[in-house]
């Protein structure tokens, strides 16, 4: 991971305007979980590849994320990310708009000077703007769900398979590509779909019922926010019908006291039994991301990382 | 043409979200001068190149220009495009942010299934993306240039140079490469980057010194939307004091009575003898550009319909 810190340290050094390379600088030295770096090389690893060559297909797809999270931050006006003001908040949005554009860009071509074969790369093209496009139409959905009142639970998986899980598939699909082990493609692609759920729903679950709160989050903030998540859904689908217009009703105003539409949505979350079932839900995820991770027949001892990654997000706190 | 025409009318068919792909329809199938593919499939036949690759890259890069299109309009403020509402304002900015990033994903897979031996699709994805983010710098230094006093001539030509004729240089790139002939690749960027500019100068020149107007466009838009063009930054360096000031003064309002402001603008240029200037350099960008055609060495014949386009340039009146 050293590499890939030092790659963004420095990849638009004395590049002009400095207004459209500068907060691609800013956002890609934040820091953040690499978690997409982090599959890539450990997949790489596990498959015996060429390291090298994953370092450019980790730098390319940390771009791809950190683009969208740009874009994203214009659409749903958010001040703050990993502490710090966004892009377009920092400098203001056709400078977001127009950056996130030129790092998409900037990714794609990481991925034109990666040392492989030429077939390879252009499979690995072929993967990432397949990846690229699957995010837009996650973030279209979800934009999407905000407005449509007969958006449920499975149009909401469906989402966040597209939004947040096919970016982990690309990653793990490319690392098979490059690592020439097309055989384990496939159960690389399950275990990163059911990897991604189960890391979207946990980061629902402690939006509300985490015992510590993230920097610079609120607790409950998905629900001041009217976000509809996992939890909500899945209220929605057990609540009696006075909850389930009560609830639909909370999340439609923005003039209600923080504190007590929180405890107000709560309450109804708990008679629902909404948090057994979204730790329910996250653990079949987990298990089933464990079963695609056997079924690539690697030796256990490859996996290790893999394995590892599946036991801290069962831990995660926050 | 033809073929291109029909893909657009039915490359979103079946995709979904349709608030994702109907905005990218929307927009490919109003038309437009079709500058770009009309450069590439010309620029191919001249050099007896492929006519169906051709057809795959002139949709690519009309795409792109049409992804171009829908941020810059955002950024622009536009709400109208050929004679229809901008994508944004038809829709709303979230959702041109984002089909506006899955066309230019769209665009680029569109060269990924090019029929073409592999050296040659990986050269033509290098190129399109190199073009992309020249164009993206060249609008960063448009906006740039907006709030910057110490922009001058040689600034602005340095923009259009990135952001309109950059575009034209990968279509003419492109079709020397599919054809496989790196020799006439120079040649034809230098004839690309003069008819770029040329191309914008008599843009702006027709702005405000038109005898007819088009459809949809107001005569002085670009001095009531202080908007620095050309004739602004030739005034500038011929004023005298006096004018100069007042010229900086009248880009920097915008509660004058419309046709008192242009009159006013008008002055001042008629005394810099802007028109002339704007004349003089017209020809000068279209004497260039016939100079690097005849470079090619390509026999006349070959060549009529690049000819054609810059005679087509010279009598332009709308």
């Amino acid at each position: 991971m050293k590499n890939i810190e030092a790659y963004f340290q420095d990849f638009t050094k004395g590049l002009e305007p400095s207004n459209l390379y500068e907060p691609m600088r800013y956002i890609l030295t934040q820091g953040g979980k690499r978690l997409r770096p982090h599959l890539v090389l450990s997949t790489t690893q596990a498959l015996d590849g060429n390291i090298i060559v994953a370092e450019y297909v980790a730098e390319a797809f940390e771009m791809l994320h950190n683009f969208t999270l740009i874009h994203d931050d214009i659409m749903d006006d958010a001040p703050i990310r990993r502490g710090m003001p966004t892009v377009y908040k920092k400098w203001n949005s056709n400078i977001a708009i127009l950056s996130g554009d030129a790092l998409a860009t900037m990714a794609l071509r990481r991925l034109l000077v990666t040392p492989c074969p030429e077939t390879i790369r252009l499979k690995l093209i072929d993967i990432f703007t397949e990846t690229s496009l699957l995010v837009c139409e996650g973030q279209q959905y979800d934009l999407d769900n905000e407005t449509d009142d007969t958006c449920d639970l499975a149009a909401y998986l469906l989402c966040i398979e597209k939004k947040t899980a096919a970016l982990l598939v690309g990653c793990l699909r490319s690392a098979a590509i490059l690592s020439e082990r097309e055989d384990c493609e496939h159960a690389l692609s399950v275990f990163g779909t059911n990897l991604g759920i189960a890391f979207q729903l946990k980061d629902d679950y402690l939006d509300l019922y985490s015992e510590n709160i993230k920097f610079g989050k609120t607790k409950g903030g998905d629900i001041l926010a009217n976000k509809k998540t996992f939890l909500y859904f899945s209220a929605l689908k057990h609540a009696c019908k006075e909850d389930n217009n009560a609830l639909i009703h909370y999340f439609s105003i923005s003039d209600m006291n923080p504190d007590e539409k929180i405890k107000a949505v709560k309450e109804i979350f708990d008679r629902c039994n909404v948090q057994k079932d979204v730790e329910k839900w996250i653990d079949i995820y987990i298990s089933k991301a464990y079963d695609a991770l056997r079924d690539t027949n690697l030796p256990e001892e490859k996996l290790s990382d893999l394995f590892q990654l599946l036991e801290q997000l069962k831990v995660r706190t926050v």
